[in-house]
């Protein structure tokens, strides 16, 4: 417990909520937290229906989420929720696309097996 | 306050983690709720890289992630864990793509301003 | 994977955020959802800083998390964004209470150890 | 959208879950985090039944979590997972205990004028 390093990989997944803006729709702020997060070093990411997927390591890809808030308080948003999924993981090298992969693989494998024993 | 329903339509997102069993890799578990949910009433529901979008009534997606918790129990798993974002509102219908394709419209239209104003 | 049932018991904590409001306090609206689950059948709940513990049945803990949904669309709210985490187990039973006893035990435990080796 | 800054206060709350350990029972890991965030600098945290909250700026924040992360694969966890909940606001300061306090002021005081309308 002596160390003071953070993970060398992660994949985080967050959906972040702007407040007291008055609005309902937050398509504004979500696509400029997408421009920002073109301009974070280290990341990769892909937006889906409820977030977006970052892949880098610990620390560069907790700054572009941190980033994300400040800016939108930048733009007169006075308060920021997000909501994070993070995980890391030591056994094997995994990208967000290998975690997709694996399961429509594994379905599809299972798919056949079925078809097969079906007959 | 005296009302006792619950929402006619909601986009939920859920990313179910399988606790207790031996092995860092999940992805069969993963693929066992993906064919339950297509067992699943009154739902949509699309796989991503940290989750899964599930819309339907309240009642309805919050009964399928539930189904997905007995099913694993009953496939071995001790511990299961959800960590699930749910979003309702009453301003306009709206479908987990129509949220992606906003933002991308919206990002289209603002990089179409940023070319003209650049020349 | 035939069965429809959800678990007997689960232990939730959600975070429940108005959107479209127009005021960063959230205050009022935390308020009526502890009033409102103090109607739910069912279930047991205790508020923190930063969400709420509930625990039920799953039908139950989702149902109130549901109509607390409902009553703040009813209250005017045009759109509502709720963090949610369930955790249900077929090990043994254990109340959100159970959890953080468990914790603060082996914390006392383990300061007792290192006392007595430091000597 | 220039800045490359982070917020400098937040509130955080995650529930951090060890994965491919073979147990159901996280005890021993959730109290090493503990242990371990004590050591951390610039933050305050207390542990609730579903996760723990933490406060201080968005780098000690993240960083203490990702700390707890890389603890853990020290310890032989091959998998970690965090839900993490965080927020920041530029309107005014508050402590996670001021959240707490605000609302139940607020019920404390919406209970009285109910008393006494009901006479």
């Amino acid at each position: 417990m002596a160390t003071g390093t953070t993970p060398a990989a992660c994949i985080a997944d967050f959906c972040l909520i702007p407040m007291g803006i008055g609005s309902p729709s937050v398509t504004p702020y979500i696509a400029e937290v997408q421009k920002l997060l073109e301009q974070c070093e280290g990341i990769t990411f892909t937006m889906h229906s409820f977030g977006t997927t970052v892949e880098g390591s610990w620390d560069a890809v907790t700054k572009a989420i941190g980033r994300a808030h400040e800016s939108m308080h930048e733009n007169g948003v006075p308060r920021v929720h997000s909501s994070i999924r993070i995980g890391t993981r030591t056994d094997k090298p995994q990208t967000a696309q290998d975690k997709v992969d694996s399961v429509r693989k594994y379905l599809a494998e299972s798919e056949g097996k079925s078809e097969s024993s079906a007959k």
